[in-house]
């Protein structure tokens, strides 16, 4: 097959951090995006290079294009984290035995980016997809499904017979859900809108809580009494947050793997951490790609390929953008709220 | 030997927590303690009855008899958590070995307290004092010289090669620095006053830092770069150790084991839990206690017993203040500053 030697892609127009901290939300790509062509990357040793299928929008993704994220931004290279899409070249041994497979994969570290027709990426972090998996399914089931599967494994190993979540009806707060009621663990579901609730506790939520709801803390009081939840995965990291770990029993674990809140949360009980011995920690789903054993992550992997295939897990879609309209549909593809919003070449 | 029925006593006027948190501070003992008398305590299956030499003063103790500790007070019972004396009583096997022998002791709980003529505490907590130990480094030399020794070892097993530690003009920052000068570990030392930095250096710190320096940020931002400490053993939890956690490099541990100060520190990078795997946690005494081995606690013991009998550590007594006189005499004692305060029946 001859490859072509240029390519379309969304590109950066900036590079490093941006300093400031304003959320997800995109109204405009135009400050941070362009879509332009770029030359087709070339695989290095151990590389492979990927024909992508799809793509898709994480808020990471959104974080990083606004400098806003813990990676910098590289100028002039194509954005975009994970998709799914065939090897068609590749240096190396575990390359070649790819070339035609269909893989999942994270990329967009070191200059080449998903949201293009090709990206190169290591072949070690290519995730090969069963043929019973859907693209859909596939494209964004290693940052979503993989994070909600190892933090499971967290909150598995820690004993606890029920755990916390906060802005649970997000993708990985209903993927939390499936598998809380799958595994006997109970969910907490901290909600902003009551209309999210039901949906939430028909994927397996047992409880959810609303956070304007004026009972909110007597309700988690409760619940922190009966069901002592002893970790709190949050992606929010804001005053709510804290005052949710402050009124959680003694050993629990702020566990943080997110940053949709702006506001600096206090501490206001730091003696919660002598006597009750309390604890704060970050996830970071790149440091456990670094740091498991390949065992682990194919184990990983593999599972949550099978909770897709069987249907225990369905990626909701909400929109599938062309590339070439991302630039005018993606912004608006974000604001029709439940489900993911796909990149297609 | 016949024991007498009535003892002398600083006795607690409150029950339970207080509410406030004004800190370790006393300007008055009216409003905590009485001098007054007590029946001398009885001890109970697996108790000693101590007859006290010598009790030291802690601020766990000035905050305990505030209310402000992790402990609730009983009104009427003795305060006082720390001390040494001679068992002259006891109830189960482990209880009879110990008769005749001078033990260290760590009370308080239940009703008993050291701050008094005798004391009643559970036999398993005592520690027999080796006989060229001097009553003065016997009588604080669990709560203050084991924390130290038992952080110092979090700190050796983090393999880190420097650590930060703040209030460092305490009992326990000078403990430290001469376990960190003898096991080859950097002590970033953090005071209050330049005038505390040549008796802090002399005992085996190896920075010292002024808070209110102006430079303070950009000294400690060349000694994070150059050094990377990874572990900040803090008894503040304010702001400013806050900022000092927030200047510390990836995988820094904030490990808080007291609160003196008396605002809530807010955490202004949170992304550094993910991205940088920084954790906040406790240490407690208390509960390296409940939970450490006998054998481990025994040569924690004997190795603190050692380092004062060779006069690699030596307690240093500010004042000497008999129980009758406590009353008037030790607000006044505690501002004399440089080392212990001790009660003596």
């Amino acid at each position: 097959m001859t490859l072509p030697t240029q390519m379309n892609a969304l590109i950066l127009k900036n590079d490093g951090f941006s300093g400031s901290r304003t959320g997800s939300d995109i109204e405009s790509l135009e400050p941070y995006l362009d879509h332009g062509t770029l030359p087709v990357p070339k695989p290095g040793p151990g590389q492979v290079l990927v024909k992508i299928r799809m793509a898709s929008v994480n808020p990471s993704d959104l974080y990083f294009i606004k400098g806003e994220y813990g990676q910098p931004r590289v100028k002039g290279a194509a954005a975009g984290f994970e998709g799914v899409g065939d090897v068609v070249d590749g240096q190396g041994l575990y390359a070649r035995y790819l070339k035609g497979k269909r893989v999942a994969f994270v990329g967009g570290v070191g200059g080449s980016g998903a949201w293009a027709d090709y990206i190169v990426v290591p072949a070690s972090t290519c995730v090969v997809v069963k043929p019973a998996m859907r693209d859909e399914d596939a494209a964004g089931h290693v940052v979503n499904p993989v994070t909600a599967w190892t933090m499971f494994d967290i909150v598995k190993k820690s004993g606890t017979g029920s755990f916390i979540f906060t802005a649970a009806f997000s993708q990985l707060g209903k993927l939390m859900a499936g598998l809380s009621r799958d595994n006997g663990i109970k969910m907490i579901a901290v909600i902003r809108k009551q209309s999210q609730a039901a949906h939430l506790t028909a994927l397996g939520a047992s409880d959810v809580l609303v956070q304007s709801d004026p009972d909110f803390a007597a309700k988690l009081a409760e619940l922190c009494k009966s069901d002592k939840p002893r970790i709190l995965l949050d992606a929010v990291a804001d005053q709510s947050a804290a005052d949710i770990f402050a009124a959680m029993p003694a050993r629990a674990r702020w566990i943080i793997y997110g940053r949709l809140g702006a506001d600096a949360p206090k501490i206001t009980e730091p003696g919660q951490f002598i006597f009750m011995d309390k604890h704060i920690e970050g996830f970071w789903l790149a440091k456990w790609f670094r740091e498991a054993s390949m065992i682990e992550k194919f184990r990983t992997v593999r599972a949550v390929q099978n909770r897709f295939i069987t249907g225990a897990w369905k990626t909701e879609v909400a929109a599938r953008v062309k590339l070439a309209d991302a630039m005018t549909e993606l912004p608006g593809a974000l604001r029709l709220g439940d489900g993911k919003v796909m990149i297609v070449p």
